[in-house]
């Protein structure tokens, strides 16, 4: 499809799934705020990650660490010296580019004016932290992976854990893109999902081939189709393997998710600088060791639009034309919406509220509707994705049986109230 | 008890709930690191209030808005020019303080040096948005309620609730605090969780009082004893009634939440900066108006210290001393923890391992233990509140049935293996 990326920006604004952000004041550049489906899809995705890469798995320990760390963590892990994009300015109109964006063009593509040479502009956010002009200089962080491997030791001494074990963290992570752009996709604040797996340096292929096994899963989980596994040549210095795992965005196929084995390099340095020994003691043969890291990183927010991306889908269905999302029914973020088949019969209201608040009270995000005629409730649905919808008619107040309507192929069938649970 | 603080603190580091931000490069003041118990604490915590505040009652949308917004919403809000604490410095030592935290005193606590005259502090943390020296300033969020008044607008577009409804939103905020203190009472960076519950204004006494019993039944699910609700007299200028929930901290009796009737202060100042018209349109009546709003405002780490503060308990058990976390069994990070009688016993631990991995499929957070005595293993799990110890043992093998061990009383009995999710 040609607007596939607008059509989706545009149902996202209009079904509150995500606003551009401080909108009422004009927006600001690559920001943006999650309206009331938005944030939960975002949490089924988190709770279902937590699921399969913590809970479901052994001795995966789980992290909160503060977005504003002390800045030697920054200059010991190479982002105060080294985490920088290529800035060039157009010497006429002052706008700015990232250089490795512009194909080897030498003007301006706004004004075709002459560019600077490029310069190394650091990507992280900078703040003070205290009272003065004089406080010191702190940063947002721009991954959440550095919060885990400072925490190493914390979690050595408290759980004593056996290798392999892994630290995880869900949280926010900002980076001062000199051009933010594709709508969620490069975004200046963002969620990431990240795991560090510490293992002897001999297992890492073996933990490397099963880390790639869990994430093939997740994409299946969240339904997003047709990921590449891209094995890098041009890999960071800190790692020896990375896959990327790409998506066909409708602007590139490009990274969605990446899993890299970084050696040993980050608790090396962080000992070097910290002083601290980030080693682990082998209780059996008394070893003591710098443990090699496996590391599945995971962005929420490219996550959430590759699942829109997959599940966005214009068909007919009885010789009208829709457009539903066919997402899987455990990220969908309203399981199901109750209807009164009217609403103004007092008596149908009424048990349709009584289905709605058992339902919502045992499951959360059910949805009502009685707004329009139930073709029109059925699209709106069907546009955010819901995949039962229960109508309650007259017959439900004789026997106890409601219409239960598939999002996918439109098909009706009665269901007795007490078994709804199990179906949706 | 004396040094509750102490104890907590001390618990809370041994057992991977909280740590020092940044703790090998020697922390940073007022940033702290949740560890694996205190993620579960939290996550437990987020949960509940979602449920109440969110899930189980009618049209509250929950939103997700960026940390840092176009910087006119901060101007708007009244932050950029008022929200500030009075700073004085030492002239001799150069230390600084909050003039209102220092009790009148005119020289220096840690000196005795001369104190300055206050001068205002604003305690929003600044950041510059986009590349070059030139780029904007903007603000990290000091609350996430103007997230919430900035997106009601495209709440309306998208649902168009009908008066009274709500939006919700669980996030970071950001203070940069003059003297943060009290462990993670005043940290710099926080979570919080808020709801703006719009009204018509003739009914904002009926609302506030039924917020108020929410916020008192979520005290009591969550074990909080001996809240205070304080009707404060010296109020915001946006405010028309405060309650604060104060809790009896080892510090001092102070605030822990806070109720507000807001009034339309805060819409009717976006309408005028943005020239965005933030009404509400009565569909049947055509009338059109600013909505009132309730605001009760709960920080996630107060919230958890509470809970820390009120669950710990010494006593003693079978003529011992222990120390344990009576924590309510729906927030306690482990919800039960599966041991082997005996490690060196294959078929005990196998079996053992059976128990375990069906339960943690199922419920998740169960903890596996089999080191040192079963003795010992209680004390580790009463010290973070898990409420049901699970041990196999040789009669297992004959008949499937545990023991399951109170953490409370300390009782033992015995239960079948299929009857164990239903029990914890």
């Amino acid at each position: 499809m040609e607007n596939k990326l607008e059509a989706i920006v545009s149902l996202a604004k209009r079904r509150g799934f995500i606003f551009a952000g401080s909108e009422i004041y004009g927006g600001l550049a690559g920001s943006f705020d999650y309206g009331p489906l938005g944030v939960s899809l975002k949490n089924n995705i988190k709770k279902l990650w937590w699921k399969m890469f913590v809970d479901n798995q052994d001795r995966i320990f789980g992290l909160d660490a503060a977005i504003i760390m002390n800045p030697k963590v920054w200059e010991a892990s190479g982002h105060v010296s080294g985490f920088s994009d290529p800035l060039v300015d157009c010497e006429k109109c002052h706008h700015r580019f990232r250089a490795d964006q512009l194909d080897n063009q030498k003007t301006c593509p706004d004004c075709g004016g002459k560019l600077s040479s490029p310069s190394q502009f650091n990507m992280m956010f900078k703040t003070q932290v205290g009272a003065g002009e004089d406080a010191p200089v702190s940063f947002l962080r721009p991954e959440t992976a550095q919060g885990i491997f400072v925490n190493f030791k914390n979690i050595i001494d408290c759980f004593h854990p056996k290798l392999p074990f892994g630290i995880a963290q869900i949280g926010k992570a900002f980076r001062n893109e000199i051009a933010p752009r594709d709508f969620v996709f490069r975004q200046r604040e963002f969620e990431q999902m990240e795991l560090e797996y510490f293992v002897r340096e001999n297992d890492w292929e073996k933990y490397f081939e099963k880390w790639q096994l869990v994430m093939r899963d997740f994409a299946e989980s969240i339904g997003i189709k047709d990921v590449y596994e891209n094995n890098k040549e041009d890999i960071a210095h800190y790692s020896k393997k990375t896959i990327d795992f790409e998506y066909d965005f409708p602007f590139g196929r490009t990274e969605l998710w990446g899993l890299a084995y970084r050696t040993d390099f980050d608790l090396r340095a962080h000992s070097v600088s910290s002083g601290v020994d980030l080693v682990y003691l082998d209780e059996e043969t008394g070893d003591r060791f710098t443990p090699h890291v496996i590391e599945p990183s995971l962005g929420v927010d490219r996550t959430l639009l590759a699942i829109l991306l997959s599940a966005y889908t214009e068909d007919d269905l009885g010789g009208e034309k829709r457009i539903y999302l066919k997402l899987p029914s455990g990220i969908a973020p309203i399981r199901a919406a109750v209807f009164p088949l009217l609403k103004n019969k007092p008596e149908l209201v009424q048990k349709a509220r009584e289905v709605y608040e058992s339902l919502k009270t045992e499951l959360g995000n059910i949805a009502w509707d009685d707004n329009g005629n139930i073709g029109k409730r059925y699209r709106r649905q069907d546009e955010i994705g819901t995949p039962s919808c229960i109508t309650i008619d007259f017959d439900t107040l004789e026997d106890d049986t409601v219409t239960v309507r598939d999002r996918d192929t439109g098909e009706q069938r009665r269901a007795k109230i007490r078994d709804l649970k199990t179906i949706i």
